[in-house]
């Protein structure tokens, strides 16, 4: 199951960038399972990964790779593949993905330095090392600046559907343009390897503000969205930008700079929401508000709290209004001389409770209306200060027991 | 479902201490739901309660009345109700609690601030004062020394069996006695407001040890037990020594103390555990074990992320030996400068992982006769120090769902 609209997007071409995508024979025959992603010389490229201990070979070869920015004296390309996430394999796991960029790098005749490899799928198996390597040249022989589509399935592991954004922005009277694809209905699933996430721009980024970019917005999309606390072992975000397009260099104090970085910004939103639409067993897309915090880090946490809690995730998928399931998991978030009686919280535009208690103007079946649609917003007014922090979630569901109790039987 | 055995043990009468039950028609008729518990005077009494903000309306007036110790000029009672937590009520619900205190010091002559109310049950419904006031002379009428099986199922909610544990321990040539009573499958559900415990000993203990000594082991019982990491509003814990055996005070620098205090610590580990087996929806009883640890903190910090992983409970249900789950909950647990490369884990005496990674001696069939089982520990060897602490929990399973999603409705 999953929540919302399915269709991707009319995808960007973006000048200086190609997508070439293969069926390697991982899991399946005969399903998309390598893509490939070349950027033209000159590109800026920067990731966010993983902060879990336990990450996976590649990402430690990304996070080498990247440590200033790509080496690139030529192209340099991405190489993901799905059915494997080469993670829990040791040392035996980094040779394996260096072997991969190795020959990605013989048959391109770009340094190994320059690929960066990304791997989703089952934990703890061997990556199938030659099964990867024979299909590249099958990758590289269809590189084409149009299979956006292509490689949002290419990338897919138990995802119900691809996933895809676009987007463009006028900067200096020049056009720049968006398009991104992710992964991670595996979000719930750190077996399967989670979340990737690979957008490009045909804008030009110094490295510093590519990276800089990336990490402050990637903060407020793909770390807001949450399905069950588990994070992944291979969890990869990569922002590339060609700079082919007409417009000068993006520049922080340029008059455009704030509607640049919003386009961005949604790009990455819409890519990670539909992360959570497509969570296992979703059947509620759910925005978690907490306005009125102290600081940024109470605010969040008393989200993350209310959007962890198994009892508010089953009251959601019961669709039932049951706010002392609300409070009950207000009351336990981290936050100091937590005055109650400030505190409101409501279900979309309806007031369930207000100085602590519940709102003498609530009537159960006003909650149960908001309870019953799809989309909901639980919003939590702590009444203690200026700051408000946003996270989105499911609900917990039957499906989610079953495909998880169920994965590797 | 529960996990494990299922008779109440035979209890000990404790001198100094009686019990009535009455059935008050609070949720159901004729079935047992309200219950005092008399102590003589001269008794010590202790509580420990929720950290929750949102404590119900007879917490805050258990502490009130606890605060230096329970004054007693003649007996004190305990007087429990289930069928509604009395939570989530404002005002309301401080005035129906004292209401009902006044009540029982009227029938018994004693005055109000030596009376201690619980309540258990549904939150944000007002507290049926008058059923519970009829009730009254009803439970006083039978207060007997060994109706302690009968009390057990007067505070159960929704618990699937009632929940007890008795020992004996010799203390300066005298044979002391403890009994003790818990309820709480409502652990994983607040809304049935959750864990309540009382335990008695004839012992005779100073005020200050009552305390500290019930502070001490319930930190090792009944807060070392997590189902969903959801805690209640109604949360209390009593410790009661009536004094009335021939032995002398207890002393802290006695021989004898040790034994006594593991006894009490037994006491209550068998109470906390009884709730686990009984979670609802449980099907397996697990024990998260994490040693070598720098300090307590990492330690339980730890030991919480592996048992409050959803990947992992599942997994549990599903009886999937899938180390790579406990490898990623261990991977986002907060560790600073976590090194990888000394980390063992066993499912019992089964070494899943060693130097971070499968262990080179593992076989799934091994691991699956341990998964297998009904009880399982999880064993994680950090190599950083020398701390170690243990959590107890359940898995989650489709009857989780069921219970949580339906519970309303």
């Amino acid at each position: 199951m999953a929540v919302g609209k399915n269709e991707l997007p009319k995808f960007n071409v973006i000048d200086g960038l190609r997508l070439g995508v293969a069926c390697a024979g991982i899991k399946k025959e005969n399903r998309k399972d390598l893509v490939i992603i070349e950027m033209a010389l000159g590109s800026a490229c920067a990731g966010v990964f993983t902060q879990n201990a336990f990450c996976a070979a590649p990402v430690t070869i990304c996070k080498q790779n990247l440590t200033n920015s790509i080496a690139q004296s030529s192209a340099a390309y991405l190489l993901i593949n799905t059915g494997n996430a080469n993670a829990g394999t040791g040392e035996q796991g980094m040779a394996d993905a260096q072997e991969c960029c190795r020959a990605l790098g013989q048959e391109t005749g770009v340094e190994d330095v320059a690929i960066l490899p990304f791997s989703t799928g089952v934990i703890g198996e061997t990556l199938p090392v030659e099964k990867i390597t024979k299909s590249l040249s099958s990758a590289l022989n269809n590189l084409s600046p149009d299979q956006w589509s292509s490689a949002a399935e290419g990338i897919m592991t138990t995802d119900t559907r691809p996933k895809g954004a676009a987007a463009t922005v006028s900067y200096a009277g020049h056009t720049l343009s968006f398009s991104g694809i992710s992964k991670g209905a595996g979000m719930i699933k750190p077996n399967m390897a989670t979340m990737l996430a690979f957008v490009a721009t045909d804008a030009k980024l110094s490295d510093e503000l590519c990276h800089s970019l990336l990490t402050e917005l990637a903060d407020l999309s793909f770390n807001r969205i949450t399905i069950d606390g588990d994070t992944s072992t291979n969890d990869s975000c990569i922002l590339i930008a060609t700079g082919s397009a007409s417009a000068p260099q993006i520049e922080a104090n340029h008059p455009d700079f704030p509607a640049f970085k919003a386009t961005l910004k949604q790009v990455l939103v819409d890519l990670a929401q539909a992360i959570v639409r497509d969570g296992e067993g979703a059947t509620k897309f759910v925005t978690v508000s907490v306005e009125q915090a102290k600081n940024k880090e109470e605010a969040l946490e008393t989200a993350y709290t209310i959007a962890h809690s198994p009892l508010v995730k089953t009251a959601l998928f019961a669709s039932d209004p049951n706010w002392g399931r609300i409070l009950a998991a207000l009351g336990r978030s981290p936050i100091p001389d937590f005055d109650l009686s400030k505190v409101a919280v409501y279900l979309n535009d309806v007031c369930i409770v207000e100085q602590g208690g519940r709102s003498a103007s609530y009537r159960e079946e006003d909650g149960q209306a908001v309870m019953d649609q799809h989309e909901i917003l639980i919003r939590v007014v702590l009444g203690r200060g200026g700051h408000t922090e946003t996270v989105w979630t499911t609900d917990l569901s039957h499906e989610y027991v079953t495909i998880n109790a169920d994965y590797r039987t």
